[in-house]
C-alpha cells in the first residue's frame, strides 16, 4: 500500500526545449486531496508533444514530462475523491470535466475552466508540482510519459476494466479528437460532403466519423500519398496528393471544381495556417462550415477575406473533439470493444519508454501514425 | 398604357466614380419575359452605394443608376410573369428569391444563385441593361435610384398596398439585414448578451432584433457619441465609445472583462477588417458567435489566432439578414403595420431626387442614419 507515500519510478524527462528527452528517476507525490495517482499503462506519443518540445509553443514551461495520450489505472487517491477509486481502469483528460463550472453547465462546450489556469503552467490547482526530480520540481504537461503521474479527479474517466490500455490510451487524445470533430463539432449527417486536410491520426480519425455518418464524399487530403492506403482503410472515397494538382490551381479551387461549388464541411488537421485557410475556402457558398483541430505555431494567424463569411461560410474550432471526457469517454471505449470504432489501425509503431526518443523520430516517418510507448 | 414601350424618366447616374450623380434623362426599355418593370416611389441611400461610388469597389462597373433600397408599385410586367402585375406594391431584392436553385432548395441559405452571375456585372440575365442615356448603356445596381427600374421577377417581394413605400423601402436592405442578422443568422434568445459595432442603420436593427428576442445586456458601441440617443432608444442597455477606453484596453479586452468572459453574440456592422477582429475576440470562450455583416474594403481580410476558434468561437457572415425576400419581407412589412418593426427612428433625412448628393453628403453626418430619396 502506497497511498499517501510517494513513489519512485521512471519518467521521460525534457528538460529543455530542443533536446532529447533522458529517462530518469522521479519521485512522485502522493494525490492531495482531490487528485489521482495513475499508474500509466501506455501512452501515445502526439505531435503537441513534439511542438513543445520543440520550443516552438511560447507557452511551453521546462522541465516537464510530456505525455498526454495515455491510460493506466488508479494507483490511490486522495481525500474527497468518490468517482474513481484504485484499480480503476482511466484515461487522464487534457480538457477536464467539473460539471459545476459555468462552461460545464452550459451544455455549450467541452471547455471546462475548473484546472485550465494551473494546468496551463505546469501545474495542480495548489500552484506545486507532484513530480521531483533529484530535489527539482519538475511540470507537469498531463505527465503521462512517466509510470505514475497524478492529476485531478475531474480529469480521470473512468473506462471499462476489459478494455486494453495499450490501445484505447490513443482516445485520450487523437482519435477523440478528430472523431468528435465529426460527430460533436460539424454533427455530419448522411450525404454532407466533406473533405480532411492533414491524414494522421487525428485526421484519420475524421475520416472514420465522416464514414459513419454517411458523408459523402470524404475526400482526403496529404502532401504525402503514403497515407493513402490507410486513408481509403478508414473510409476515404478520394485521396488527393496536394503537391500533385491541376495547373495553375490552388487546392481549394480544385476542390470547388470537382465538388461543384465546394464542401458542406471541411476540416483542418494540419496546424498550417495557409490549409486552415484553404480548409474554409473550400467550403460552399451560402452553408459550408470549416472547422479548425491542428494547432498553429505561436503567433501563426489566419486570414481570409470576410467576404468569404458574409457569403455563408463558417468557420469553428474543436478541441478534444467537443468531447465531455468522464461523460462520454466511456462509450467510445465501448464503441472500440464492440468495433464500431477502429484504433489498432492507428499504431503503426511501439517503443518502450527507454526508446522514447525513436518514438518523437518516427513521426518523422511516412508510415508513422501513431507510436505508443508502453512502460 | 405603356406596358411594351419605353419609358423616359428621371434618374441620377454615376457617370464614373468618385464625382457626384447627374440627374439625366433615361430611357427604361420593357421588362422581358420574366421581368418586372417598377415605377420606384422612395430610395433610401446605402452606404454600400456609396462604398461602390467612392470606386473603392473593385467589381463597381460604370456608368451606373445607384439604389438598392426601394420601394415602388409594378407598372408592367414581362411574359410569363405570374406572381406580381401592374399595381402591385414591391420591394426590389437585390438577393433574388428563385425557389429552384440548389441554394434556394437547401433551405440553408438565402443567396440564391439564379441571376446573381449577370446582376454582379449590371446587367439583366440577357446579358444587356434596360437603360439607356442619350444612346448610351447605363448599369444597373438595383436602378433604384430612377424613376423606372426593371429586374426580375425572381427579384421582387410583393407586399401590403397600405404599407408606405417612402419608409418599408428600408426593408430593402438596411433594417432586414440588421434584423435578421440576429433573428436568422445568430438566432439570439431570451438572456443571450449581445454586443454591435457600429451604430447605422444596420447596427441600429440589430440593436432592435437583440430587444426583441430579449437578449441582455445589448452593448452597442460606435466612435460617435451622437449615436447613443438613437441606439438606446432602440434597446441599447449600455452604450460605449470606442475612443474612450480604459486606458490601455483594447475594445475586445474590455468588453470581456465587464461581460465576465465575453459575448454570447457579436456583430459587425462597420465593415472595418481591424473591428471584425475584435467583434470576435469579445466573445466568450466555448460558445461565442461573431457575425459579419458589415462589406469590408476590396483587398482586405480579416486575421485572429486560430486558437480563438478552436476554443470555441465562431465566426460567421450575414447577407441580407438571411432573409428570404420574397416569401419573408411582406411579413416584417406587416411587422412595421402592427408596430413590432421600428423604421420610422431610422428615417433622419429626406430629398428630392434632384438632392440626392446631397443625401451622399448626409452620411457624413453624425446624426444621419438613412437619408431617403422620393421622387
Amino acid at each position: 500500500m502506497t497511498a499517501g507515500k510517494p513513489i519512485t519510478c521512471r519518467a521521460a524527462i525534457a528538460w529543455e526545449a530542443g533536446k532529447p528527452l533522458s529517462i530518469e528517476t522521479v519521485e512522485v507525490a502522493p494525490p492531495k486531496a482531490g487528485e489521482v495517482r495513475i499508474k500509466i499503462s501506455s501512452t501515445g506519443v502526439c505531435h503537441t508533444d513534439a511542438y513543445t518540445l520543440s520550443g516552438a509553443d511560447s507557452e511551453g514551461v521546462f522541465p516537464v514530462i510530456f505525455g498526454h495520450e495515455g491510460a493506466g489505472v488508479v494507483e490511490s487517491v486522495g481525500e474527497g475523491v468518490t468517482s474513481v477509486k484504485a484499480g480503476d481502469h482511466v484515461i487522464p483528460l487534457y480538457t477536464a470535466e467539473c460539471r459545476e463550472c459555468k462552461f460545464c453547465k452550459s451544455n455549450k462546450t467541452n471547455l471546462c475552466s475548473k484546472v485550465r489556469e494551473t494546468q496551463g503552467r505546469g501545474l495542480m490547482p495548489d500552484n506545486t508540482s507532484r513530480f521531483t526530480c533529484g530535489g527539482k520540481q519538475i511540470f507537469h504537461y498531463m505527465g503521462c510519459s512517466s509510470e505514475y503521474t497524478v492529476v485531478c479527479e475531474v480529469s480521470v474517466a473512468k473506462i471499462a476494466k476489459d478494455a486494453p490500455l495499450e490501445k484505447v490510451c490513443l482516445l485520450g487524445c487523437g482519435i477523440t479528437t478528430g472523431y468528435g470533430a465529426v460527430t460533436h463539432t460539424a454533427k455530419v449527417v448522411k450525404g454532407d460532403s466533406v473533405a480532411v486536410f492533414g491524414m494522421g491520426g487525428v485526421g484519420l480519425s475524421v475520416i472514420q466519423g465522416a464514414k459513419q455518418a454517411g458523408a459523402n464524399p470524404i475526400i482526403g487530403i496529404d502532401i504525402n500519398h503514403k497515407k493513402e492506403k490507410l486513408a481509403k482503410e478508414m473510409g476515404c472515397t478520394l485521396f488527393i496528393d496536394s503537391k500533385d494538382l491541376p495547373e495553375g490551381k490552388t487546392i481549394q479551387q480544385h476542390l470547388v471544381e470537382i465538388t461543384d461549388g465546394g464542401l458542406d464541411y471541411t476540416f483542418d488537421c494540419t496546424g498550417n495556417v495557409n490549409v486552415m485557410r484553404a480548409a474554409l475556402e473550400a467550403c460552399h457558398k451560402g452553408w459550408g462550415e470549416s472547422i479548425i483541430i491542428g494547432v498553429a505555431a505561436a503567433g501563426q494567424e489566419i486570414k481570409t477575406r470576410p467576404f468569404q463569411l458574409v457569403t455563408g461560410r463558417v468557420w469553428r474550432g474543436s478541441a478534444f473533439g467537443g468531447v465531455k471526457g468522464r461523460t462520454e469517454l466511456p462509450g467510445l471505449v465501448q464503441d472500440y470493444m464492440t468495433g464500431k470504432l477502429k484504433i489498432d489501425e492507428f499504431i503503426t509503431h511501439r517503443f518502450s519508454l527507454d526508446d522514447i526518443n525513436k518514438a518523437f523520430d518516427a513521426m518523422h516517418d511516412g508510415d508513422c501514425i501513431r507510436a505508443i510507448i508502453s512502460y
